[in-house]
């Protein structure tokens, strides 16, 4: 770019897409630009997910600049991608807000632009959300279009098949944009993958093309008058060069590509071009996540949402220590899952796409053979884990809790049904932070619970998370599912020797009178702090950590209800149909007359922030938990 | 076959696939004909899955000569085609009980017989599940064979697409056989469907294939001495040709056929030439369904489960009523539906993969343009019509109970996030009765109650469903769930004006004193019965029917909490976490001191036989109701 041009900066014009559209092509490069340094300067001092946005600057410019949001519907598969897309559509100004308490979301959300056409913080539902609002069109005689932007790590999850399955017969005229920058979180896996980076790599393409076709049509095998058919043939025969095949053509949707990503006004002409066709189609473009910060190019796994780092070096920031600090439960679970893994040699690894952030990594770098990462696929991972477990070994199946509602069916049918003996892990649940109401894992105690046959538990800390992964392990019990939060325990001297628990069985923290908290999971910590605290006032409430919701440790309930007037149950999932309820349910059951109060998360979407914040508004902080048992204790 | 050699019966002779292997292969015809008789004869008196077993004769056959079950797992897509692997591997004896109590179960079952190697009730999980197996042979050092038969229906689900996706990647020899009929219950619809058609009707392939070859040899674009680029030639070739694509040669699976799957010796030829490679492969076979039975073959949807037949003249043998008798539930809603969308122009019906069966087909006929049947998709169903609702129609998405499992996610990250006015109705609610386990819809209402957004309605009648279907329809109530059972009502009159119901709201049928039942859905008419008999006895009980899950009627409920001493839920949903829980949650949380007895199905999988056989096991039948109510009557 030459001196001087520079100094007008075209981004701080954009308020909407509308303003954008106002720029001549020419001036779209240096949008880009400066949309580009925007993401970096912001991500530099507020983190989020970076390598993904950064790859799609110059999608995301050439789609508002072609296309008419909000009349015409972008739908953006999973938010990592769409950065861009909100600092064009009116957010600039609120960006440093992201992910914070009361701020934008990180995702796509509909409640907060009428630019975000679907929420999209689960991948792979992008195609069948845009195909929906193309019918929709149709149906209603509406003219616009329905853009579905999905990136190729998302085109291995089973819903975004179903819908290309079902884009040729809807009469839609959808327009699919296949971001391909061969990386999810992790890098992509499965033979998708590996077709779309072979389909894209035939140097020899275009120069037999030419020449193979015209023997094509001397042999009689092409009407060179059938332009389906040559189109076609283009596909076949770059499937036949690249030792591939188009699987989209061979779905009838009509395919464009590969095109750059990263030359805005080549996507801008094919957009365009695009735009004229009343039929499904898709556009293939190839981006690079992390485009135009070196080292997340690099290193795009790292850089996927990398916390505070310098925008000039590239260097993290990181958060000083003092002294020894408690471990993520992430760590903890990849550590133990290894050594337990060294001892047990049935025990294998299946994660969908999330070895980094599960930390499965530690294990598949020390036995690959033994380690799935089978790409964003949780109802897959589970049923092939329940295929695993079938055949005699002992699967860990780790899934975040809230994408592990996509495989819940395949827990009831491929698993507690068969009553196997196999282990799931379930991540990130309770309340998950500045990921927001997508990635809350708030609904597994409720829905699981009424499944027969599942063992279900909650460790209180880093110990006692080991003790019951070394517990899951041995044979014998059936589905065994662990599920715990996202980020630091309390234990920094977490590595002692594991032993077995007694399944089902819980155990007494805190002797007390009058009233009794029951928790579950790692909030027992906040509890036990509120309990102290009280018996520092003087009162003495006795504290139960239930570890098992399934089964519930029905000695601590006869304990209690015949020992107690007033129980207070405390829980980090929906008090709908919960481990609250489960108490309730067995007093009822047991005609035991006792007053229950349950504490847990509300019949609401809860929104983002980070989990203290989110915690302290559902009335789950330390002393919100303090209060409700202080007045319990002065009132019964 | 000359008469006198057909007097020897070579099925009686098989106990078990070791009986078949002493055969000579000549003599598999005989067997195939024999098991397809028996099959004919017995399901002529016996109702079950008719016209897809008769498909996989020849398959079954050739499977267990070639294979060696239970050593090698053969694990079958949907039971609906394993009937004569039951036949063949110990059971046909036992055949005649079939989905009756006690009997054999209708799907494969590992608890029945080892040689059903995996559960299959519901569609897609088999080549997950095989996968699973034969990784575990791999890690095992164990020499056997996973083999996963699937029809081409199943294989619109994104679960064998994510299966399929990981074949090639988990160093696995997995064999897939497609069977493809071109018809799952309905004919099966999607591009991978017009896919497979096209892949195998081109007639000019063998001819033209050795002349192109040779040409594209003498171009340098094939290497001649590279077998696998030859085999990917022949692919790319055939497709080129047909028009058309192999999908799977693009996801790493080696591809062979299509061959005649009704030709039971080339069957064993290829299968044992198959069994010798060690790479994940696929052989596509075409099958009719109904074969051998020529009013099946006619019309196979309508023969995919007849009910009883004349096995001589294929005339359905009708039960006859006397006088009027009340429709199917699945009638009302199908005729209500059209009803409505007739004066409703928002109105369009999504269906995956049933349109007969939940009698979307009224609608689907009178509005092909409103209608979709998107295949077995329950996922992309859910979030399809979510695209269709978010652009400003009415979607009413129908799924079975038991397969909205499959849906989970997508209802509460793609519907209930987004507060979408649409309609989600469960049919097949509550004991489905003889399918058995793998389809009774029990664990919806406990799963769906802690998702915030959803109303959760079941009516008690045809009338109620109706009111229901017609209050749904007005928009601004975000996401209306409405489930109900398969089969019969109890209005014979049910065609009256609809009327809008108070969102959440429930109704008194019965004044009465000291106890009162709540109930909620169809059981409600037993419990009526019930409260009847109890009166003619000069007890007098109160009975309420809820009709809300949720919201739940706080009226009803503050009446009941003051006016009575006992409350009695009484549900066709699991104790656990359902309507019986909402109910002792609201008296928890207003600290209303009552005894709550709650009824509902057990912890436990609940297996095959008739709806009320499996009722009154759950005590759930009149009677059972009746005596705990009288119970509680008196002692209270």
């Amino acid at each position: 770019m030459e001196e001087g041009k520079s100094q007008e900066n075209l981004l701080s014009r954009i308020v909407l897409p509308s303003d954008l559209k106002k720029l001549k092509v020419e001036q779209l490069p240096q949008v880009c630009q400066e949309l580009r340094q925007f993401i970096i300067d912001e991500l530099s001092c507020n983190p989020g997910h970076f390598a993904s946005s950064l790859g799609t600057v110059e999608l995301t410019v050439a789609l508002h600049y072609v296309f008419d949001a909000p009349n015409d519907n972008i739908v953006w598969d999973v938010g990592h991608q769409a950065y861009g897309h909100k600092i064009l559509t009116g957010r600039r100004e609120r960006f440093h807000t992201n992910r914070h308490l009361g701020g934008i979301s990180g995702f796509p959300n509909p409640k907060e632009s009428v630019y975000d056409a679907f929420v999209s913080g689960h991948a792979s539902n992008s195609i069948s959300a845009a195909l929906g609002m193309s019918v929709a069109s149709r149906i209603q005689k509406k003219q616009n279009q329905s853009i579905a932007v999905i990136g190729d790590g998302s085109m291995t999850g089973g819903l975004a098949f179903e819908g290309l399955n079902n884009a040729s017969i809807c009469g839609s005229n959808l327009i699919i944009v296949l971001n391909d920058n061969h990386m999810a979180i992790d890098p992509v896996v499965g033979g998708v993958s590996d077709y779309l980076l072979k389909m894209t790599t035939s140097e020899t393409y275009n120069k037999v093309r030419e020449k193979l076709y015209r023997k094509a049509v001397a042999l009689g095998v092409v009407d060179k008058d059938k332009k389906g058919r040559i189109s076609r043939f283009n596909n076949a025969l770059k499937s036949l060069i690249s030792n591939e095949q188009n699987m989209f053509e061979g779905l009838n949707i009509r395919y464009f590509g590969p095109v750059d990503g990263h030359d805005v006004i080549k996507l801008v002409g094919v957009l365009r071009d695009l735009k004229s066709f009343n039929c499904p189609r898709i556009l293939h473009i190839q981006t690079k996540k992390g485009k135009g910060f070196k080292p997340a190019e690099e290193c795009a796994t790292e850089w996927h949402a990398p916390g505070k780092f310098d925008k000039n070096t590239g260097e993290k920031i990181k958060v000083s220590a003092s002294g020894l600090t408690p471990p993520l439960f992430q760590d903890v679970f990849g550590h133990t899952l290894l050594e337990l893994a060294r001892e047990n040699d049935k025990i294998v690894g299946v994660t969908p796409a999330m070895p980094t952030g599960c930390s499965m990594t530690y294990m598949m770098h020390e036995m690959p053979d033994r380690t799935f990462d089978v790409g964003i696929a949780e109802g897959h991972a589970v049923t092939f884990s329940a295929g695993l477990a079938k055949a005699g070994l002992m699967p860990f199946c780790n899934i975040y809790s809230s994408f592990m509602q996509r495989a819940y069916d395949n827990v009831i049918h491929d698993v507690a049904l068969q009553n196997l003996d196999m282990v799931l892990c379930l991540d990130r649940a309770g309340l998950v932070g500045a990921d927001g109401a997508t990635h809350h894992g708030v609904f597994d105690l409720a829905a699981f619970r009424p499944v027969p046959n599942l063992t279900i538990a909650s460790p209180l800390n880093e110990v006692q998370l080991r003790n019951l992964m070394f517990t899951a392990q041995i044979p014998g019990h059936g589905p065994f599912m662990i599920r715990y939060p996202r980020g630091k325990g309390v234990m920094p001297e977490w590595h002692e020797t594991m032993r077995s628990i007694e399944i089902g069985k819980g155990e007494k923290l805190e002797d007390g009178e009058k009233v009794a908290v029951l928790t579950l999971g790692p909030l027992g910590n906040k509890v036990l702090d509120a309990v102290k605290s009280l018996k520092s006032q003087g009162m003495s409430v006795a504290c139960y950590n239930m570890i098992f919701l399934k089964p519930i440790d029905e000695d601590i309930l006869a304990e209690v209800g015949a020992k107690f007037k007033q129980v207070i149950t405390v829980e980090d999932g929906t008090r709908n149909g919960g481990f609250g309820s489960a108490v309730l349910e067995y007093f009822a059951d047991h005609d035991i007359n006792i007053k229950v109060k349950r504490l847990g998360l509300p019949d609401r979407f809860v929104e983002h922030g980070t989990p203290d914040e989110l915690y302290k508004i559902c009335g789950l902080d330390s002393e919100s938990i303090e209060k409700v048992i202080k007045e319990a204790y002065e009132n019964v």
